[in-house]
C-alpha cells in the first residue's frame, strides 16, 4: 500500500472511530435510559482518548511527512492530506491535559451554569466561567492560528476566518439590521402569534414533519428523525444520517420550523460525493456553511410564502379546527413576527443576527483582555439595550441564557450569523441562474432547489475552504449585502414599509 | 498502580470496548436506516479489531503473568484474573486470519442460508455450511480445551461442560420426555389455541408488556425496551441493559412471552454486585445460567397458573373483547398447549427440549467426522420421526429452521436445554426456602422471587463457573430430574394425566 494510501486508510479509521462517538452521543441525547450517565461518559471518554491517540501517533506524523513529497495529487487527495495535516498539527499543539482540564471544567461549569441559570444569579457560574476562558486562552495561544488568540478559536468552526473580518462584516450587519428593525417597529402593522400558542396533536405535529421532510429530499434509507430535548444532526457514516426534533403541544412552530433546520443540515451530510465518502473530507466546510443550509431551508425557504402555498392547505386539513378560519396570509405573517426580545433561540429572522452580533462582541473583549468577568452582566445588559432597546430583569435573560460558553465554545456564535450571510448569497445565485425557484416551490417541488445545492456545495464536503467555497459558487467574497436585501425585501413587505 | 489493578483497568478498557460493540449491534437491530448495513458493518468491525489488539498485546500477556504471582487475592480479584487468563489464552490460540475467515463466511453463510430457506432447498446452503464446519473443526483443534474439539466449542458459551457429561443427560431426558409427550398425546384433553390468534391491538400489547415486566423487578432508570424483528437483550454498561421484543398484531403470545423471556435476562445483567460493574465479570456465568433466568421468569413464572391468576384480569380489562368469555382456566391451558411440531422456536416446553436434543445429536456427529453433509436433511428428518414423531415437508421445516449454524454457532443449542435444567433445580430450592412463592406470584409479588434470584444467582456474574455456581446454590450437581419432575407435575394435571 503506497503512504498515501496507508494515510487515507488511517484517517478513514479515524472517521470511524467518529462516527462511533457520535453514536454514543445521539444514543445519550436520544434514548439512553437515565441511570446509565455515568458510564456513558466513560465510554465516550474511551472513545475520544482511542481517537485522540491514533491522531497524534509517530505513524500519523511519519505518513504525513511522506505524502507530502507525493507530487500532482488530486483535488481530493491533495484535500485529504491538507484536513490531515490541519487536524494533526492542531492536535499535537495542544497539552493532552489541557484537553482533560477542559473537558473536566466543561462538566463542572454546564452544572454550575445550570444551576446559576436557575437560581437566575451570575455569581455561582461565574468562577466556572473564568477558569473556562483562562483555559480557552492558554487553548487559543496554542493553536496560535490567525493574528490573535481568537482568530485561533475561531478556526475552530470556520477555519480560515478572522476576527477582523468578522468585525468588519458585523459593524456593516448591524446598523443596517437596527434601521431595519427601527421601520418595522414603527410601521402600524400589528401581527397576531396566538395561533401558533394553540394546542395542536404532537403525533399530527410529527406526521406533518415527516412528510414534509421527505418532500424536501430527506432520504429514510440513509436517515431517521428522532425526538430530543435540543435539535441536532449527527452523522454515523455517509449513509447514516440523524436529526431529531422537540414537539411542543401548545407551540407548534418548535416542531416545524426546528424539523426543517435539521433536515437542512442533514441534507447536506447526505449530499457529498461517493469519492468522498467516510474520508476525512465527509463534514462540512464550516459551521458557518453547514448553518447556511439550515438557515437556508428554515428560513428562506421555510418561512417564505411560497412554502406556504403549497403546505398550508395540507397543514389546515390536518388541525382543521385550528387553521380553517384562519387565511394563509396572516398564517404567513404569524410566523414571521418581528419583535425584540430577550432570548436568541426565540428570536426573529430581524433580530436574531443582532443576538449574535452581541455575543461576538463581547466574546472579542474577553480573549482582548478588555474587561473584568465580573462586568459581563452589565455589559450584557448594556448591549442589549443597545441592539434590542431592551433592559433584561435578570442574568436568565442576559448573560446566563445560553449554554454554549460553560463548554468553552467560544468563537461559535458567529457562525450562526454568518450562516444567514452565506445562506442569502448562495441562494441570490441560484436564482440568478434559475428564476422559477420560488414558483417551483410553491408547486411542491423543493428538489429544483435540492439539486442547485447539492451541485454547488454539498458534493464538495470540506474540499475547498469556506472563504473558497463561496467564491467559487457565488462569484465573489462573502458580502453581507444579499442578507439585507432579503431581509428588506421580504420584511417591507409584511410590514408595508420601505 | 500496582499490575493487578492495570490489569484490572485493562480489562475493563476491554469490556468498554465491548459495549460499544454492543451498542453497534443493538443499532443495527432496532434503529438504524436500511442503506448503512454496510457502513455499519466496517464500524463494528473496526471496534472488534481494537479489542483483538488489545487484549492479544504483550502488555496484556505481562500484566497477567505478573498478577499471577500476587498471593492471597480476594474472591473478585482471583476470578478477574482468572478470567483475563482465559480469555487471553484462547485468543492467542486462534490466528487472526482464522477468525477474519469465520467472519466472512459467517455473512456470506448467512445470505446463503436465508436464499436456501426461501428456496426450501438445502443445496444452495450445503457450500458454505461445509466450509464453516471445516474452519469451526479447525477453531476446535486450535483451542484444545476438554477432550473433543467440540468440547472446545461448548466451551465457548459453557465454560467447563463437555459433551460427555450433556451425553449423559440429554440420553436421560431424551427417553423421560419421550414417556410424557407420550401420555400427554394419549390423552382426552383438547385444547384450543384460537384464543390466541385473534387480532389484539399492537399498542395495548407493547403498554402491557411494560407494565408487566416493571412489576417483575425491570428497571427503567438502567434499561429500556425498544422493537425489533428477533428479540434480545444486550448489555451497553451495568446500568444500561436494553432487551427488545416483537409485537404481532394476530398472535399476542409472541410479545408476551419473548418480553418476559429478555426480561429474565436482563434482571440478571441488571442484578451484578456494584464490585464487579463493568469488570470482565459483568456478564452471565454461562449462555445456560443466561437462559435458566430467562427461562425461569418466562416458563415457570410465565406461564403458571398463579401468574395469570394476578395478571388475567388485567389482560381482560385490556381486551375485553377477545377475553371477556374466555376463563382463566381455558386461557391458561391454551398457553400451556403441547404439540409437537417442526419448528423449534414455535414449540411447547414439553417439546423443545427434544428440538434442542435433536441439534446436539446432529452435532456431536458433526464433530465427530461420523457423517457426511450432504446427509444431513435426512439425518435431521429422521431424528424429527424419531424424537418428534413427524417428517418435516420440506427442508426449510427440517435443517434450514435455524441461523446459528451458518455463523459458526455449534455448541450454542445445548445452552438452551441446559437453561431449562438449571432453571427448574434452581426454582425447586427457593421453594424449598420459602415454599409461599408461588402464592406470592398470585398476589402479584414478583420481587420476593426476584431477591432470591438476585441472591443465589445474579450477583455473583461470572465469578463461579456454572458447575460451582449450581452447587452453591443446589447444594448438589446439575441434574435433570427437577425438570422432569416440573414438568410431570405441570403438564400430567393440565391434560389429566399420570
Amino acid at each position: 500500500m503506497s503512504d498515501l494510501n496507508k494515510l487515507k486508510k488511517r484517517f478513514s479509521e479515524l472517521k470511524k472511530i467518529n462516527y462511533i462517538n457520535n453514536l454514543l452521543q445521539w444514543d445519550q441525547q436520544v434514548y439512553m435510559p437515565d441511570g446509565a450517565i455515568n458510564d456513558k461518559s466513560n465510554l465516550i471518554k474511551l472513545v475520544s482518548k482511542l481517537y485522540h491517540k491514533k491522531l497524534t501517533s509517530d505513524k500519523t506524523k511519519e505518513l504525513i511527512k511522506k505524502s507530502e513529497k507525493i507530487e500532482n495529487l488530486n483535488l481530493i487527495d491533495s484535500a485529504i492530506l491538507r484536513e490531515a495535516k490541519r487536524e494533526y498539527e492542531k492536535a499535537i499543539k495542544i497539552p493532552i491535559d489541557l484537553v482533560k482540564t477542559i473537558a473536566k471544567t466543561s462538566i463542572l461549569g454546564h452544572n454550575a451554569w445550570k444551576d446559576s441559570r436557575k437560581k437566575r444569579n451570575f455569581t455561582i457560574f461565574k468562577p466556572f466561567l473564568e477558569k473556562m476562558i483562562e483555559l480557552q486562552k492558554e487553548y487559543g495561544d496554542r493553536l496560535n492560528i490567525g493574528k490573535t488568540r481568537y482568530d485561533s478559536l475561531l478556526d475552530e468552526y470556520e477555519p480560515g476566518m478572522s476576527s477582523e473580518l468578522i468585525s468588519k462584516l458585523f459593524s456593516n450587519l448591524k446598523y443596517k439590521i437596527k434601521d431595519i428593525l427601527k421601520k418595522i417597529i414603527n410601521s402600524s402593522e400589528e401581527i397576531d402569534q396566538k395561533i401558533l400558542e394553540q394546542k395542536y396533536d404532537p403525533n399530527k405535529q410529527w406526521e406533518f414533519s415527516i412528510n414534509m421532510i421527505k418532500s424536501l429530499g430527506f432520504n429514510f434509507n440513509i436517515g431517521r428523525q428522532d425526538k430530543s430535548e435540543h435539535p441536532f444532526t449527527v452523522s454515523l457514516s455517509s449513509n447514516d444520517i440523524r436529526i431529531t426534533t422537540r414537539v411542543m403541544e401548545d407551540y407548534f412552530p418548535t416542531c416545524l420550523f426546528s424539523t426543517i433546520h435539521e433536515c437542512g443540515h442533514a441534507l447536506y451530510n447526505m449530499g457529498f460525493m461517493k469519492d468522498i465518502h467516510n474520508t476525512n473530507l465527509a463534514g462540512g466546510a464550516s459551521l458557518g456553511i453547514h448553518e447556511s443550509q439550515s438557515r437556508l431551508w428554515e428560513n428562506i425557504v421555510g418561512r417564505s410564502e411560497e412554502f406556504w402555498h403549497y403546505w398550508y392547505p395540507k397543514l389546515q386539513k390536518l388541525f382543521p379546527k385550528n387553521l380553517n378560519h384562519y387565511s394563509q396570509k396572516k398564517f404567513y405573517k404569524s410566523i414571521n413576527s418581528v419583535k425584540p426580545s430577550y432570548i436568541r433561540v426565540e428570536a426573529d429572522e430581524i433580530t436574531y443576527s443582532l443576538h449574535i452580533i452581541l455575543r461576538f462582541e463581547i466574546e472579542k473583549l474577553i480573549f482582548e483582555d478588555q474587561i473584568n468577568i465580573s462586568d459581563l452582566p452589565e455589559i450584557w445588559n448594556n448591549k442589549t439595550e443597545e441592539l434590542l432597546n431592551l433592559q433584561p430583569p435578570n442574568d436568565s435573560y442576559g448573560i446566563l441564557q445560553d449554554v454554549h460558553w460553560s463548554g468553552g465554545a467560544f468563537g461559535y456564535f458567529p457562525t450562526y450569523c454568518l450562516g444567514n450571510l452565506y445562506a442569502s448569497q448562495i441562494f441570490n445565485n441560484i436564482l440568478q441562474k434559475d428564476p422559477e425557484i420560488p414558483k417551483k416551490i410553491a408547486n411542491g417541488d423543493f428538489i429544483s432547489l435540492l439539486n442547485y445545492l447539492r451541485e454547488d456545495v454539498h458534493q464538495y464536503g470540506k474540499i475547498y475552504y469556506p472563504k473558497d467555497l463561496i467564491i467559487q459558487i457565488t462569484g465573489r467574497e462573502l458580502n453581507p449585502e444579499y442578507f439585507i436585501k432579503y431581509l428588506k425585501k421580504k420584511f417591507y413587505r409584511i410590514y408595508g414599509v420601505g
